[in-house]
């Protein structure tokens, strides 16, 4: 989970990246609560899918919002300085409109905000709480400022602040791949013909999930290619492996919002020649594009690299999609590994490299790590073995 | 999944329960675009925690908005007449901050709404939304407004009409209810000492989604309960199952944001008379509330009922909760089983019933199954075992 001084150091960091005069911030975006003070709902709970809103104050600490049942339904306990709770269920009585207790929250608090400037996560925070500000200086906006030093935007500030992990972001990672590499591992001991796309996800979800310790959410494409075709993609879909398939396991560890994300593609028999050709250009592709990972490395430079083999070999049109991007509490998100991509690479950003070849006639394969951008280089974070057999 | 024409259904009840001038509504929970026509974000997805919000105009049917990626993260085809996608990613350039991509879909179509009179759901729309809407005639309400016929808080009319479901709905359900039974048979047969309460989670969610057949969400109460600690709840906590515990399993399946939601309770090893004797009183408060389930009935009349055999043996301590609550979209719901509720039952809710007892220094249990409530009375729609061995 993440940390108190993690929270803090990432509250002290989105103070500095907001205009001076703004004596108050009020973050509706659930990543972002939980990036600022490690409060989240525990999806696999009866409170999945409601909400709480963080209020930073510049003088003032931080208070939590939210109704009493999604309160109590964080995964951990947040790291907040108070809680404004708006009462919904009591066990005796009739409930409201659940939302409308969250409103609540904030109207015991929208008081102490009048004649102060603040601003407001526009993209998340609902028009019906409009209304409980009023008498505040509210601002906000949904356009994106590139690089304004005065920006009211306050949602693309904590998306850009969200690149460089702190400690305890990596930590937690590390925890999704650990359980990530577990589920790869576990593909390995059952692929063989007759074994359905879905019966993988089971068993991948389940080895995942107990090597990383704990309930989290499993998703991704666990699906069969063939020469016929070859860009299967998402959730199991039904088919039963047969020899000569290939079997696509590219998936993710979501752990309180972050998440892993990582692939192999196995053959189901022996490979032909003409796969084992794709799957090698896609290897001396990882390979190329490592060699370039640092902070300050433009992204499209490492997308050049990874392409690099294929064009090579004059066998360009076989890789087709971005050679990676950005993951941690959402997926993909920048850095951006593709060829128009003014992306450049910064310490702390936890990236995938995932080179993939899809000819029809033949068959459709990728593989993928995850690695930490450090000044230096790299550090690779995903563990599992990356072959055809 | 739900089907078309109940999606058309639900659509025009809701065009029934609006103020009769109102031409267009723009609805955003999550959850109301599901019921209204098939979209939900797959959770299991890298879309998850994205959003899409559904336009309806009177005269000019349903528009789906969203940004492209999470369009095509769909769980199921949607049933909307047209979508407006905002451009988010495109796999050459970098992206923009992805909430922007759907206030664009929203852009390119509101100025047809210009003028014209409409409902926003104010607790899910955000304020970054209002620009976009300039010149339409917007309103609004957050303020819940009982039985008022011209009410503008769309949310909670939503949330009224989701009581009585449709049969596309109700098949849903039975789906997610087939998974819990699954569930349930697994837990009888792996219980023992020496199992640890997160080893039964997974064991669980793998029968459950096994006979479900396809991915989804599974959460609940996966506890040990002791003498000295009888009221636990939520997801595992590390405890491993010793002789004379109890074990209660009270767990959901969510497929597509329907869930079911039943319990039961086991002895490891053989329980004490008291024991015994608690459990009986559950089970007679679990009969004497489903004689009294139809539609019209007080829902605290059904709590009296399900309190009674403990009155009645001078044990009302042990039950201190709720004797039930209605689920579907969410959990738990309208109407809720407590002793100062004002709901009524109608026909189409689908509720559970759930008697416990909890007495410190014996242990803790509970018991539940769910029910679809009809004009004459009931059907059951959880069909597992319920005892203590």
């Amino acid at each position: 989970m993440l940390t108190q001084q993690g929270c803090r150091r990432r509250q002290e960091r989105l103070w500095a990246a907001v205009p001076q005069d703004v004596d108050w911030l009020l973050v509706a975006d659930p990543r972002h609560v939980q990036y600022l003070c490690n409060f989240w709902v525990q999806p696999l709970s009866f409170s999945g899918g409601e909400r709480g809103w963080l209020l930073l104050e510049r003088n003032n600490g931080t208070t939590l919002l939210g109704d009493n049942f999604a309160i109590r339904s964080a995964a951990h306990d947040p790291f907040v300085d108070r809680e404004s709770i708006g009462a919904w269920y009591d066990h005796k009585h009739s409930v409201i409109n659940r939302d409308h207790a969250l409103l609540n929250a904030l109207r015991q608090v929208a008081g102490t905000l009048k004649g102060r400037a603040g601003l407001i996560e526009a993209e998340w925070l609902p028009c019906g709480a409009l209304a409980a500000l009023e008498g505040a200086e509210v601002r906000y906006s949904v356009e994106q400022e590139e690089g304004a030093a005065d920006s009211f935007d306050l949602g693309t500030i904590l998306r850009s602040l969200r690149r460089a992990k702190e400690p305890d972001e990596i930590e937690l990672l590390r925890v999704c791949m650990k359980g990530g590499d577990a589920g790869m591992a576990r593909l390995r001991e059952i692929l063989r013909p007759g074994v359905s796309e879905f019966e993988i996800y089971l068993e991948v979800q389940h080895a995942a999930l107990a090597a990383a310790g704990r309930p989290g959410l499993v998703y991704g494409d666990f699906r069969v290619t063939t020469a016929d075709n070859p860009k299967a993609g998402g959730l199991p879909a039904g088919l039963v492996l047969q020899n000569g398939n290939l079997f696509i396991l590219d998936y993710s560890i979501v752990l309180d919002g972050y998440r892993s994300d990582f692939t192999n593609t196995m053959s189901v028999g022996q490979p032909s020649q003409a796969i084992r050709d794709m799957f090698a250009l896609c290897q001396a592709g990882m390979e190329r594009a490592e060699k370039t990972l640092r902070a300050g490395v433009r992204a499209r430079d490492v997308h050049a690299a990874a392409a690099s083999p294929y064009r090579e070999a004059g066998r360009a049109e076989l890789f087709t999609h971005h050679a990676g991007h950005g993951i941690g509490l959402a997926h993909p998100e920048p850095p951006i590994l593709v060829p128009e991509s003014d992306d450049v690479l910064v310490a702390g950003d936890v990236i995938t490299l995932e080179p993939g070849a899809y000819e029809k006639g033949i068959g459709g394969m990728r593989i993928e790590h995850n690695y930490l951008i450090t000044q230096a280089g790299y550090e690779r974070m995903s563990g599992h073995v990356i072959s055809l057999e």
